[in-house]
């Protein structure tokens, strides 16, 4: 880690409200770094910048060959979002470094590997965080890079805590941990081993993660990376004593990380940091680092709420993807011409159909179905060839007869793509996938890479992975279709170039639910990590939290209320929004599931009432297509009580809020289905004191009366 | 190696014809061995079976459970090929070895890796060889393997001489050495490291691969494989002290070479042996192994000949591929919206045109053109994501002009696909660039891989890039398309199943006339060893052969004489044949060019007249769709005179034979373009002696009169 003092040459900046200091300089060996003050305090200590290729080093040797700057104050329109309007707003540097003259004595050698070379390091400081990225002009020799490594780092001023999940090139699948440098490589120790994922070695943490000092009014800092596009995705070394991290990039199974062509920029390195830990939330400093949308006409993208044909094959209940049993007195083979049904398959037409009438019944836009195709009996995915045909169902999902009926009823049916990660085969087949969809009337996709990656080269985040996304999602966008990924690259923001991408996975979601539970602290940090990415497809909406009740031998419970599962519909916001329980669950409680019925997916705004990482969140939201607003509030496993500004409302106007809260009895282990709904009048004046059950929550509909 | 003696309890077969005996048997250890003999003569002596894989072992402990033979006579019609009908004759011995029983005080987890596991040999013994493969059922416990390597051997009883190339994961473009088992070493260490392929290390070399014993009437023994499908090609390890061949599979980067689910059955490894060196070329035995044509509707296959803007690239007289030379400039770097045209670009329209009316003036079929899309300046794929895009011509080759202009002259363009070695960005493009085709009206296109491949973890040669190949020429055929690839892995009869691949190259072919040369041994060797995989996009046709002509600064001169070119499109056999030179050239030979004007590129007969490996090949063949008769006869860099006996024409009828010949001063490297023509006439009876020149050849067109 560096130890070096700016000198006079150095330059720096300030964000448009003064609020925060950037500052860049180069040491003797040439070296580039950098620091970040906030309200007159060391955010980022001097930290090294560049990048290192088999080529050309770009980590030394640089003097600061002239600087740019210049404020922008733009705004933009999402597709969709948690605004209506996103103010980008920000001062840029741009540091262009150019190659020492060798000095006199100096053996030119040893003083550079390419001569002429050049880098600019491109500085965004908005008034919530800064974003930074390399940008490569063309090269006078060599326009290749063999990228081994990223020299970026993040040096801290003490021992803050951590929220963190462990350095993985495939999974981000993991609870939070929340620690400290010092703590951390126990806390790392303590994670099993997930299946078929690579664990990086040492202290290696992935983005998005926060920090919080551990001053009296504590800072909180947020890591992550925005528009990661044809690099791989980058992980975070830490160095538990200096209190330090430092870029660490996906490599491929060949130790290589990118692959680059000059001219070339890298994504945004980014950090938002604020002492008040509703800014982490509200933040859209990653979404602005992003580019504009690249798709023409957005008529066709559509946020929704859907049902599935899912969680009935989580709940212990025997319910199964696969249509056969036969595998199992074969292991490894199936003979896919002579399937003797196991009646355990959920995603067969009859069923289905129960789901498009519920869905129908109760305004809810779609119904995802998965295991409708061939190959689930068969799962080896990497020593296999091909092993789903998206064209190809099982014989008890009648897709002709499901087309018609779905359209009778007004219901969008949802595909599901397993491709068992190989991506390589997917990409084979995906022109005659999408026009499969196209001529069956699905206009949304989830996909899903569950396994080791196809092509053995890769990972999961690592560069030609990143760039199969982009594949797929600009394909589905000639196609009109709209994805929902799993166990892909974590998302950086590219929501806003392909708002078709509506939402990801890419962290441990509802379905762990049935498989070691989550508690209740995991959506209070969820929001300040994984979320600061783009929207999550968590499926909330779980009635029934407890797994014995699906089947007696199952243990396990969901942490969380009743209550709490419709405030996050709230807290985790997403265009694209499960219901996740089965539907008879949601017909014994009929009156709680009306919030999931008129929650929208949309917003025009959104206001962070209350928050803290791992503790609770509170917020407030404007329905886009209404004036209606809504408030979800989520607290940790201890009880709380909200207190709910109402002044977001507009002045002198009455509103009715319907208030969906844990019932005074309720608690997430004992009586998770203890709810009630009350009415009370509110208006911008209004401060409620709302009670949250340990592992609770409370959502509130507020119409204007 | 293996030293173990046949048991009582050892089983075999005779061919149908009774010249050829095989032997299985088991040792002591349970291993699977064979040998194989010719009219009491061995040529193979016992030599091991059997595959190795991460999870079960299926080279020792192994009893012969039962064995099954079967008597097949049977004859089928190629699409297009050598004959009209070929005779599918053989005996087959299927080996069913299964686990040993474990002996009283051995330890079961020595004993074996898995019990219960089975496996079949199944060979094939016809009367001009052998075929064998292995086929794995469905084994009771683990039905996945991870192979690293397969047991089969072939050892020999002496010092033979080899025919054969150095043993590469990448390229099959290579002279063929001359040697022996001893003499091995040496003649591999005379290679020169070809560009970015990987040589294996060690003595290993390449099928197809000829030996020859040193016998008084020497033995002829061509090993090979056919049916290569999902599977990585075989290479031979030898050893020159044991004379023995053991196979050494083609791994991907990460040293696996299949994964394989089970039920699997391997390509067949095929020996084809005679003391006749004309039945080495008269064999069908890799297509005899080969599965049926897959294709339902055969009628858009056409064999066709074809001319192309492509040698004026090879000449040396500063053509190019490429559109713009900017990136001189900047190495590496190319904006291809404001590409500066370097005049040296022969992909035009102007000069399709020309290229166009001269085939329709002369009947050729097809005009390729290389260099027609973007992609040639900026040559780095193995460190780029995507190089060509397959319907992105440069701005001076007019698509849809081209496309009217030929139509109207009833010429076919070919299409051309370089992918620069990106399969997995190919198969990104695949259904795009086939509907761009059919677009376009092209029916057929020539592939190319040139570079390190892309998925990285893979070679040209392992399985990833085996299934690519089939992909390709699968959907090739949903689109009606035929294929000529380039760089692809090495023929194994494929063509029987998918006719629609017309030709392939694979070896060293005639570009290299402006690479160094090919000796014209070359051409005398080729069809005992590469050929025997299929058809090759050889490119005959070179009339001016001194690249002085061309460009007086370039040295270097093809190994033929021009009537010896003539003679290739007899000696070369294939479907989709080219006539390389440029127009202008063969205009300067009106009378010469009308030969390949003539000759046909599909038959009902052919009959091996007189052939010696790297010395000299003589053939008859009867057009398919006419009763005329074609001879070629070629010899190597000395004078030869071959003995033609026409005992093929039908008895009684009389026949007029154009000769195109070798002027009596004619000689390869001094006097390459004296020919004569001259016609006599020929019936059942005659014998012809026709003088060849020093690396000369001699055609006949024999017509009814």
């Amino acid at each position: 880690m560096l130890t070096a003092a700016f000198s006079a040459a150095a330059v720096g900046i300030s964000s448009p409200s003064g609020e925060l200091t950037l500052n860049v300089d180069v040491d003797a060996q040439g070296r580039p770094f950098y620091s970040l003050d906030y309200k007159g305090t060391q955010v980022i200590t001097p930290s090294l910048l560049g990048l290192t290729s088999d080529e050309t080093d770009y980590t030394r040797g640089f003097s600061i060959a002239s600087v740019d700057t210049v404020t922008v104050d733009r705004s933009w329109e999402p597709v969709w979002g948690e605004y209506a309007t996103v103010r980008d707003h920000f001062k840029e540097l741009a540091v262009n470094l150019a190659e020492n003259p060798i000095a006199a004595g100096e053996d030119p050698a040893q003083a550079s590997k390419q001569p002429g070379r050049t880098m600019t390091v491109r500085f965004r400081l908005f008034d919530d965080g800064l974003g930074f990225r390399y940008e490569f002009p063309v090269q006078p020799r060599n326009n290749y890079l063999t990228v081994r490594g990223e020299n970026t780092e993040f040096n801290f001023t003490g021992d803050h805590t951590l929220y963190c999940i462990p350095g993985d090139y495939d999974t981000d699948e993991y609870l939070f941990s929340e620690t400290t440098f010092s703590g951390l490589p126990d806390a790392l120790n303590n994670y099993g081993r997930h299946t078929e994922a690579q664990r990086t070695g040492g202290t290696t943490i992935q983005t998005p993660m926060l920090l919080k000092t551990a001053d009296a009014t504590p800072l909180y800092i947020s890591l992550h990376e925005a528009a990661l596009a044809g690099y791989p995705a980058m992980l975070l070394d830490v160095d538990t004593e200096a209190k330090g991290m430092k870029a660490h990039l996906v490599p491929d199974r060949l130790g290589v990380s990118a692959y680059l062509q000059l001219p070339f920029a890298t994504p945004w390195r980014t950090v938002i940091v604020s002492d008040d830990a509703r800014d982490i939330l509200a933040s859209q400093l990653v979404l602005n680092l992003n580019e504009p949308c690249a798709i023409e006409d957005t008529s066709w993208i559509k946020p929704m709420k859907f049902v599935g044909v899912w969680w009935e094959m989580f709940t212990g209940n025997q319910k199964t993807w696969a249509y056969s049993d036969d595998y199992l007195a074969k292991p490894g083979v199936t003979d896919y011409t002579t399937l003797t049904p196991n009646g355990r398959h959920p995603a067969n037409t009859e069923n289905v159909k129960k789901y498009i009438d519920f869905a129908s019944k109760h305004g809810i836009e779609g119904v995802l179905v998965e295991g409708w195709n061939e190959g689930w009996e068969d799962w080896a995915s990497y020593r296999k060839n091909r092993q789903f045909l998206f064209d190809k169902p099982y014989p008890d999902f009648d897709v002709d007869e499901l087309r018609e009926y779905a359209k009778s009823k007004g219901v969008k049916l949802i595909m599901h793509h397993e491709t068992a990660a190989n991506a390589a085969d997917y990409e084979r087949q995906l022109d005659r996938a999408f026009q499969f969809m196209k001529d069956n009337n699905y206009d949304a996709v989830k996909t899903g890479y569950v396994g080791a990656i196809i092509p053995r080269s890769e990972h999961h985040t690592s560069q030609w992975m990143v760039d199969h996304a982009r594949h797929v999602i600009e394909r589905a966008a000639d196609y009109q279709i709209m994805i929902d990924s799993h166990e892909a690259p974590r998302p950086t923001g590219l929501c806003r170039t392909y708002p078709n991408w509506l939402a990801q996975e890419s962290a441990r979601g509802g379905e762990f639910e049935s498989m070691g539970g989550n508690p209740p602290s995991h959506t209070c940090i969820l929001p300040f990590t994984r979320l600061k990415g783009g929207p999550m497809d968590y499926t909330p909406g779980l009635f029934e939290t407890r797994m014995s009740y699906y089947n007696e031998g199952k243990t396990g419970q969901a942490g969380t209320t009743l209550a709490r599962q419709l405030a996050l519909y709230l807290t985790m916001p997403s265009p694209m929004q499960m219901a996740c329980d089965l539907p008879e669950n949601y017909e014994r409680f009929p009156d709680a599931f009306q919030f999931i019925e008129d929650v929208p997916v949309d917003w025009s705004d959104s206001r962070y009432l209350e928050a803290e990482p791992n503790h609770y969140i509170t917020v407030a939201r404007r329905d886009k297509h209404s004036e209606d607003w809504y408030v979800g509030a989520i607290t940790d496993d201890k009880a709380r009580t909200a207190l709910i500004d109402f002044s977001f409302l507009p002045k002198g106007e009455k509103f009715e809020a319907t208030i969906y809260e844990d019932a005074p009895d309720a608690d997430w282990k004992d009586n998770p289905q203890a709810y009630r709904i009350r009415t009370v009048k509110v208006d911008s004046k209004t401060k409620l004191k709302q009670p949250l059950a340990p592992g609770g929550g409370a959502a509130m509909r507020i119409v204007k009366k």
